[in-house]
């Protein structure tokens, strides 16, 4: 029992810790860059993964989630909750840690929180969509909800698509102070508002990012105007969006994977067969982004699993050679593989 | 980075190291009834639980699955894959990890290796299920295939139905000399065979558990007589079948979830609407088992997620109080929930 680990039973583990070092050592913007470039690759090469709407088990107050894919050599996968209540009880909404897999021999090469990595990975892969359909020369972002994802937006969206005034509102004034003095230093304009109509005031981009577990109406019809792209984030859920269903008959809708969004996205208020645009087919080219400088362009974001696919490969890509993990022992590794049961019985010598 | 971690975010994890003490410490024959007396009351209130088949990722070798399932107040999944040719490479064909969760926060409540106890948990399902279904009296098990997981059905069939004698039989005689020499000194008659045939000889349980991921025909018609029970464990996976068809057609056959077992079962052979039992409605008495004693039972048992959920449950609950696990720094936890990038600026400061 305590002869050292064999490298087959070893799995690489990025702690809460770890991950933070990382983040911090890598600098968080460039960080965020380093991932939308990751998952821009991903996007690019998206026939080849095996995709499935994640498998979601509800309850009354949240969900669980698992959020597999594959390409042909590496499996990943996700554990991720969404509980809005948990804030009141001082958790956190959303907890998630995942998986990296060898496809030829299922062993797992990576065990990492994700709880971190997915608040930048959602932000790295909406400022990368907003390359794409946001308004040519756009400096000015409002952020409507400013919980624990709202900083990364905003800079994921200066350090990607130069964004530099960002204008905050949350129902809760206390969120919109939190967040702004988070977010100094980081050389952008913060300016609190006190209305959602307030923030939205010369912004180019509106990004919604809500907690509540309802179909809210963050947005209305009359306050967005043409030419605005929408970065729609918190509607991610069954039974909770943020935008009127008035504002989605009048955008061009891009979207990650069309059978998870329909059931999770912004569009669960519209027929089955609304038409959408899939993100991976306006960055290969093979579709149009935005067609022209007055549509409103909405990235009907839920978060797919490529992404934290992606988010996870720049990890174990960055890890190589550092300290920044440790070894868990949670492979069963008998010196004949059809001999667990033999290592039981040594194991019990050994004792 | 150097203060200790809060309690909300530790997750207690179980390595292989640890899951063999527990094992050793309880005793392997103590340790299955106790995992089959959890498994069965899952069983016994399966209307309860959240139910999915499988979340399978296939490739050319092998399969990669995800097995969630929940009640009202835990959530469980086990990653697990199948590579049959892994063994050539010195690598276990399945290896698999767990989790629990609080589903009223989502958050992790423990992490443990399942390779050990999957084959645990599978031995003691098969057992409890001859409880059932096996003649009254059966003294003498066939196991047909002698790789890892076969010297656990035998002394789960042992320390559950009171079987006495094993007669051993694997296309490979290394696996069987290697699977008789571990069960020395368990106080069964173990018998290694020739052939299947030879196995088969006054055995009034068959249990086949081969690996191959191919259409096999490791049984045949001829081969089995009336009044059998056939415990089917190695045909779990589409294309993945161990027993020849026209056994099934003779055979009252009993499955755990229909759903997945349509999919992945010895069933996969037959019409979409053939009649099966569900185990559970044996259990609670709601069908019947076993008709007669002419009867050919076979339990096509592919392996559902309750059985992990309950072997967790049993993990848990044997663990509270011990040295056998370690806490792992797997959840953010900002003093404020809604302030991961406060948390992370935090870390900044302290380093």
């Amino acid at each position: 029992m305590t002869a050292p680990l064999s490298h087959k039973a070893r799995v690489p583990f990025i702690s809460v810790d770890n991950m933070m070092k990382l983040v911090l050592k890598t600098g968080i913007e460039p960080m965020l860059r380093d991932l939308a470039g990751y998952i821009e690759d991903d996007f690019r090469r998206w026939p080849e993964f095996d995709k499935t709407p994640r498998v979601a088990s509800h309850s009354d107050v949240g969900v669980i989630e698992l959020m597999p894919t594959a390409d042909r050599d590496l499996y990943g996968f996700k554990y991720v909750n969404g509980h809005p209540k948990n804030m009141k009880e001082g958790l956190q909404t959303v907890t998630a840690f995942g998986l990296l897999a060898n496809v030829h021999n299922g062993y797992p090469v990576l065990l990492s929180e994700m709880t971190i990595l997915t608040a930048l990975r959602t932000a790295a892969t909406s400022a990368m969509a907003g390359i794409y359909l946001a308004p040519k020369g756009s400096t000015t972002m409002a952020i409507i909800g400013n919980g624990a994802q709202s900083e990364f937006q905003a800079l994921a969206f200066k350090a990607i698509c130069g964004i530099s005034n960002i204008r905050l509102y949350d129902i809760d004034p206390t969120a919109t102070a939190k967040c702004a003095a988070n977010l100094e230093g980081y050389g952008l304009t913060i300016t609190p508002c006190h209305s959602a109509e307030e923030a939205l005031i010369g912004a180019q981009i509106i990004t919604t990012v809500t907690a509540d577990k309802q179909n809210a109406t963050i947005l209305t019809d009359n306050m967005v105007g043409s030419g605005v792209h929408i970065n729609g984030v918190g509607g991610d859920c069954p039974g909770k969006t943020e935008l009127h269903r008035d504002i989605l008959l009048r955008a061009g809708i891009f979207v990650e994977y069309p059978p998870q969004t329909r059931i999770e996205g912004e569009i669960q208020q519209l027929a089955a067969d609304h038409p959408v645009t899939e993100l991976w087919e306006v960055i290969t080219g093979a579709a149009q982004g935005r067609r022209n400088d007055r549509q409103i362009t909405l990235f009907d974001s839920v978060g797919f699993a490529i992404e934290d696919f992606s988010a996870l490969r720049y990890v174990r890509d960055r890890i190589e050679g550092t300290t920044l993990f440790q070894d868990l022992d949670l492979l069963a590794d008998p010196d004949d593989p059809r001999d667990l049961f033999g290592m039981l019985l040594r194991a019990d010598a050994a004792l």
